[in-house]
């Protein structure tokens, strides 16, 4: 089934299991700890243990932590180095993540940075996990009031994704998914973006197949710059004023997702490919239209100081001086398009903001 | 002077300045950040910044922490992080470590996941830190009680060797980085050794020649196995025991330094070499009697229950067996030596602990 060859070490339903189960084979490990959170524990772990027998009891602890994005802090990653300690886990021990983006990049850093580095593998609970941080190598934490601020780039011995995980998800946390496969339309293949906008946002939408095709889209572009050197950036188009968003409302105490803030950050983002990557203006309101449709701004009023301090903090910025992805053509995305902090704000107030 | 050619991005005196000034002119730094202690901001810091006119002053910002091994802590690395987010530190800023392995190992750390990583170099100030920490890419900080708990491996851009830096050294501080030389020479090269104990460790003995020397042995092992799967392992000849006895004489408010502690877990493990590895019980016995006239247990009578903890709890034991890394003649060491918790006492009595 994983037929796009580009896709090394993500493996779909039953092979996800066959691939952990040779892993375990291979590697006898000293230790099994689960990470989870509260819904996935309740949701995912049964049907995962049920398919994993090979796991046994007698090595296997579970950790639980809080749902929600609080739980990506340094204080919640001390207390899980800390219970890797208390459980014994040593170099030949193995962390498993099952959960959203909060567990496996959190996950993903404890395990990377314990005794210098276990192995460790993630089954994404959540769409967005899924279609991103699925593949990327990417782990951290939020700190000093920033996004993954904290965080390094850490290979899992393998991904397993799940697609029946997506049942008991609602459907905003759906919709944050969405965005991000939306958005890889967006970048390099205009033809999924409109197989998505086509589809609803149900669970039951989203199967092995069309998922494969986001991911592979994004494994096609960090497989040729893992580092983010050059071509990864268009990864982030949507996410300079997405991010920015994102942080801005959670300080607001009105919190809404990550990918529900890149969906409002490619509206905004859009309209900075019309000025500055020669994006045509009526194919960039025919997609804004599109997307206002699924994302709309909460009625908060932004203030816009305290905005373009959050953008002028995002970590891809150099120098004090905005580096932001846009797009050039429906389907084609470009990188380091260099834009004055003042010069966005009337991108956003044309969105009413 | 390089002559060595394993020892690459190791640098002596001028050729380390020249090494730096072209990184400088190669990358233009956005923010030139110095992490240091207060002995180091005193005695090195002068000479270095007289010797690098190159780095300037306008991005430079001196970052200091206090000296000691309590500074290798979750505590002071947040602040670090914190600090590198107050001076806007972004992705092409370069954090340059000047101290002794706390420096250089938190420092590293902190470059290595701000971001999910920036340059760093390292120009270390101990002899400890010049022998040991310069070669081999390991970053971190303590955790829970243990020695580098938490890290991960990450190559400086480059290491930069001033032998003048060990003049303000005091001479406990010498014999620690002494202690990881005999190490050097007992694992791998017995006239290294040799050589060693007929100098007194003044600071005018340790010039870049006999440095070049033992880090070259060092990196000779290391870049034969970096992730440490095999060989690298008999670099931890005398840690075992070393890191257990350093960790008990700090819980116990006694502190004793790194290399004196190795100095000391050399001697226990020469005793568990001859039971162990073969090693010849004569050379055994004169090898100890040259370390016990350097290096003497401090009077602390050692409670068995809490010091076999420590033992157990070190990164490089799994599933409770202990795996040391002894002598099998003076200059030939082997690994992955099996040895059950309790037989280790005994060894420990005859030192009359």
């Amino acid at each position: 089934m994983n037929s796009h060859s580009n896709l090394r070490g993500v493996f779909f339903d039953e092979e996800a299991f066959q691939a952990l189960e040779s892993l375990f084979s291979k590697k006898s490990y000293s230790k099994v700890i689960l990470l989870c959170d509260a819904n996935t524990h309740e949701h995912c772990l049964p049907p995962f243990l049920a398919n994993a027998p090979f796991i046994g009891d007698s090595n296997l602890e579970i950790l639980e932590l809080e749902p929600g994005e609080e739980t990506k802090s340094i204080e919640i990653l001390a207390q899980v180095w800390d219970a890797f300690g208390a459980l014994e886990m040593d170099r030949k021990s193995i962390l498993i993540n099952i959960g959203g983006g909060v567990i496996t990049d959190l996950g993903g850093f404890a395990a990377a940075t314990y005794m210098r580095g276990i192995d460790f593998v993630n089954f994404p609970s959540s769409l967005l996990a899924m279609v991103d941080a699925s593949v990327g190598s990417k782990t951290g934490i939020n700190f000093g009031g920033f996004k993954n601020r904290i965080g390094l780039f850490s290979d899992p011995q393998l991904v397993g994704i799940i697609p029946d995980f997506l049942k008991t998800l609602a459907p905003e946390e759906l919709k944050s998914g969405w965005a991000e496969m939306l958005k890889h339309g967006l970048i390099a293949d205009d033809a999924h973006f409109q197989e998505l906008v086509n589809r609803a946002y149900k669970a039951e939408a989203f199967d092995a197949g069309i998922i494969k095709r986001s991911i592979s889209i994004k494994a096609a572009v960090v497989n040729q710059d893992k580092y983010e050197g050059g071509l990864r950036k268009i990864l982030n188009f949507g996410h300079t004023i997405g991010h920015a968003l994102e942080s801005y409302y959670h300080q607001a105490g009105q919190p809404i997702s990550h990918g529900y803030a890149v969906g409002l950050g490619m509206i905004v983002e859009l309209g900075l490919s019309v000025d500055y990557a020669d994006l045509d203006a009526a194919k960039a309101s025919a997609i804004q239209l599109q997307l206002r449709s699924e994302f709309s701004f909460p009625p908060l009023k932004i203030e816009k100081e305290t905005f373009l301090n959050l953008v002028i903090g995002d970590k891809k910025n150099s120098a004090g001086q905005l580096q932001f992805s846009l797009l050039a053509d429906a389907g084609k995305a470009v990188f380091d398009k260099q834009i004055a902090l003042e010069s966005i704000w009337p991108y956003m107030e044309r969105e009413g903001l």
